[in-house]
């Protein structure tokens, strides 16, 4: 996740006062962005929303983010943080791949704090077009497209969507259907089982 | 949307008549609820709208189905037909059980006729803790606890449900978010990637 190197200014100016400028301005509406999204969903998020939840103008948060749908984006993108895990993941080589990506899914979802917003993003894509496509956009162009762009197997992007397939299944029925026993398994007695699936398909012909 | 087959009559009591009665008439109700909730979802939909679409009394409806959960159940039941379908993929004996589940599941998903209840099911379940009930009570423990009594695994259920959560994740990235290659990909070579992954869950320690 990067900071905001300054605020910038721009079209259709809002006032920038004490409340409102600042470096942390950006990252505050990121936060509230995040919040709102996961509390509220895609569909009832609105700028105007959260830009009162982050104590902003809302001609601010277009300012910085544009459309709700890059707002939305940004919110997932602090959660996934990729341009920091790709390269934990995947730069470490082959070997534990499997493994290193099943912990860091479910690290994800195992944090109340990251839980939420994936819990938005998840619902929000399977009812609303514009968030299948912010998902489809990041996480996967983003994500798996990094993690394909490293793997020596044939047909790469495919089976980094095989491997994220299983994970996103995993989630919904442990975090939203909560099937038992999936739902109160320890997360490593998970990990054991999927790293091999992972693996074999990032890195086995 | 296929129109009702003959002319529907109005609120009251159901009158037992011709249009009413007769052995078709509990499944022309069943049909006329996987119609319904697919096409709107599970919180749009009404046992008046689907009694409407059956061409019978909503009185009627509940008399052979009960509350809405249980015609929910119901509408998905006749796509699973979990009956017919764990003998088939359990009952010939563990080898090849992971390709089997995958090519029914893909199956399923293939068919338009069928693909929308699935859909239904999926999108209300995340939203409505009703229908994540259903889900769980029927795919969940009707199918999944079928298949797995018949493993010879630790935790039989457990990895049940991974296969599961593979699937499901599979078709939620193929059908609902489209991500490509997958969304496109031949059924066919979905399964040769997929299935071993159900075979270890299924069948090895």
């Amino acid at each position: 996740m990067t900071e905001p190197a300054k605020p910038r200014r721009g079209p259709g100016r809002p006032r920038q006062d004490e409340a409102e400028a600042g470096p942390g301005t950006q990252e505050r509406i990121r936060l509230a962005a995040r919040e709102v999204f996961a509390e509220r969903g895609y569909d009832k998020t609105s700028v105007r929303g959260i830009a009162k939840v982050a104590g902003v103008d809302p001609a601010l948060v277009h300012h910085y983010f544009g459309s709700k749908d890059d707002l939305f984006a940004a919110a997932i993108e602090v959660t996934m943080e990729p341009a920091l895990v790709v390269p934990a993941i995947v730069g470490e080589g082959p070997e534990g791949i499997g493994e290193r990506l099943a912990r860091y899914f479910l690290g994800i979802w195992e944090n109340p704090v990251t839980r939420a917003p994936m819990l938005a993003v998840v619902r929000s894509a399977l009812t609303h077009e514009a968030a299948a496509a912010v998902l489809r956009r990041l996480v996967l162009r983003r994500v798996l497209e990094r993690v394909a762009a490293d793997l020596d197997v044939p047909d790469p992007t495919f089976r980094a969507e095989l491997a994220a397939s299983h994970m996103i299944g995993i989630a919904l029925l442990r975090y939203v259907v909560q099937v038992e026993p999936l739902a109160s398994a320890d997360p490593e007695d998970i990990v054991v089982l999927v790293a091999p699936t992972l693996q074999r398909y990032l890195t086995e012909e």
